[in-house]
């Protein structure tokens, strides 16, 4: 007689009844439920029972349950707080890793997805992808030393500037050195557990709504400008990634088919508008060598020809959003990446560019800057690794 | 005690697992499960368990259940074939009725969005929307009256070319005489039921999903190309709306900011390109007075005129749709409306523009003819309205 594995009950079946219960408590424990305080204060038992809709004697067989196997800790509840339960520390840690064009970020994170700590590197834009999972292994390992107390890391989630499919890195200008890897196999055997690899946009749109400013709207944007110009999408409450992993690449919209030649082969794309290379390469004579730290700083003392190239860089960036709100209809975008420090400087022309170019119906779509900034993708990657962690007991 | 209604059983309770184990029986019966025959043929009690992963005895109480509430009809096997299940035509009928800018269509439908029968009226461009109305009621009337068998219209699905949101019709210059119109209450108040409205590319998607040939597509793009250009999107398996219902507004992609002045306003959008009124206009001094149906037939002579314009228009169209599929990354797009009688005269340029601005990963993307043609919205229509038809007993 072939052996049944618990977990695929028949569906409409009591016991899948049961599955499907626990997992509605181990969600809003993981922080999923819209309502809950994203703080990480511990929930009641009062208020697992109202946020899963189950009866309160279910939510307290269940809290049982996943305690005597380690993976909650209750806590008994003092004045008129009752007994509060969250995820156990030492029920597991994760890991996120962010790769940018020139940085490596990596961090450790509770099953619920919190960072527990995290570190932040420069890297030289041309590493090969070895040398940069080396560098991530060896900040891993000091990160866990001071702060994993044993705790073993169950998952990995890895973000790279990238699009990805089946696994593989795509085409990408701005991390030569993984072009063609399979991230996923090459990752998985390099860390020696799974490691989960999405693009980092993606993570962003994830952080932000899950942490960010994006939280509690169903269908949010997030855009990230640094090096390359990429977008992630939250459609109704979940990371949409389209057929093959690709949605979401905004930055190779074509504005005008006569404009200047993308790094992508193609022409008048809005990463040549847009991009922090871009605004870099148009302000060379003016401001030399200047990085957007300066060039961010110089706008702000009213250099005209910054201001000007930031107000160009916005309308472009608009023209390309409008785009997005003519075909999607978000309720909110996101501007993050390291562009988004330009804050207003930036905003203001990006709205009215989006006004210019969108149906009266999108032209009002909020556009706010990110909340997480710069730690959007790496905290996305945690998220990703705590999401894909599975929290359960059998029967 | 306050009185509680049936249907809201608290959630993860057995009541709620009966409610839920019935609905994925009509579901199935509706014809929505992928794997059902689109031709309408009825399912067998054992079809049944395996579509919905109930147990055989579970299914046969439903179909019991339902069968005494008159919703169900049910047909002894013959042969190897078991007990068959068809939703009961006496259960109700929905009404589908799609205006366009010049043309009406209504039609009567089954419980499970199956077409019973259908009319198509030409109307003039500019009438009112009571006029239109007067006009779509009368047809109603006379399918009803050789068709129903007294069987009443439970629903009534409206489709129209126009963003609609808040059931308020947008602004629309392919349909100025309902501008401003509250569609639902007007014509839920003018049929004396209720009507469910929404945008024609989107009815035509949800038809081309169900029923045409998106079938088993989880994320499709139905663009519609007439006297407008819009889109329906289909987003993991459902009709993708936006957060306020006008999604799929890729007529008024900007193309080219210096462009020809469009009707919204805006310059350079796509409708300015490729609609059916700008590809007669542009041929207005070689073939005068044209419709396209004259010019679509001058192509296929070798007017080069005609070729030239309808490859230009498509040309265009695969620009828009680049921005769609570096986006949303579907896996498939469904070209309609009556512009698609072209075929390849113009979906071949279609494709070329589309690879000329798509990133690699997406430029591929499968780009197909309409299968339902131009009944595709009136289909639609008639799911639509299907689909909000409660069907249930009490326990």
């Amino acid at each position: 007689m072939p052996v049944r594995p618990a977990a695929t009950s028949a569906p409409g079946s009591t016991a899948s009844l049961r599955t499907a219960n626990q997992a509605r408590v181990v969600n809003v424990l993981r922080g999923r439920a819209a309502e809950l305080p994203a703080d990480g204060t511990p929930v009641t038992q009062a208020e697992l029972a109202r946020l899963t809709g189950l009866a309160p004697a279910t939510v307290s067989n269940i809290v049982r349950h996943l305690a005597s196997a380690g993976l909650v800790d209750t806590e008994p509840g003092s004045g008129r707080r009752g007994t509060t339960v969250r995820l156990a520390r030492s029920a597991g840690l994760v890991a996120g890793i962010d790769f940018g064009h020139r940085h490596v970020a990596v961090a450790l994170g509770d099953l619920s997805g919190a960072l527990v700590a995290e570190d932040r590197r420069r890297l030289h834009a041309e590493h090969a992808y070895d040398e940069g999972l080396e560098i991530a292994d060896g900040m891993l390992t000091a990160l866990l030393a001071e702060h994993g107390h044993g705790v073993p890391v169950r998952n990995i989630g890895l973000g790279l500037p990238a699009p990805i499919s089946d696994d593989l890195v795509r085409s990408s200008a701005i991390l030569p050195g993984w072009v063609g890897v399979n991230a996923r196999e090459v990752t998985s055997g390099w860390f020696d557990r799974p490691v989960h690899t999405e693009n980092d946009a993606n993570l962003g749109a994830l952080a932000e709504h899950r942490h960010g400013v994006a939280r509690g709207h169903a269908t949010s944007v997030f855009l990230k400008i640094s090096s390359g110009v990429g977008a992630g999408l939250i459609v109704d409450n979940r990371l949409f990634r389209g057929a093959d992993g690709t949605a979401g690449e905004i930055g190779h919209l074509t504005l005008d088919e006569q404009g200047p030649v993308c790094r992508c082969g193609s022409r008048g794309c809005l990463e040549a508008y847009a991009s922090i290379g871009t605004v870099e390469a148009m302000l060379a004579n003016q401001l030399p060598d200047a990085g957007i730290d300066r060039i961010l700083a110089a706008a702000r003392d009213g250099n005209v020809s910054a201001v000007r190239t930031l107000e160009d860089a916005g309308l472009h960036v608009g023209w390309g959003l409008a785009a997005v709100v003519n075909l999607l209809n978000p309720d909110l975008i996101v501007v993050g990446g390291e562009m988004a420090r330009a804050g207003d400087l930036l905003l203001h022309s990006v709205r009215i560019g989006m006004r210019r170019h969108a149906v009266d119906a999108a032209a009002s779509t909020p556009v706010v800057a990110s909340e997480l900034g710069e730690r959007a993708s790496l905290i996305g990657a945690v998220l990703l690794a705590a999401d894909r962690t599975e929290i359960a007991v059998g029967p």
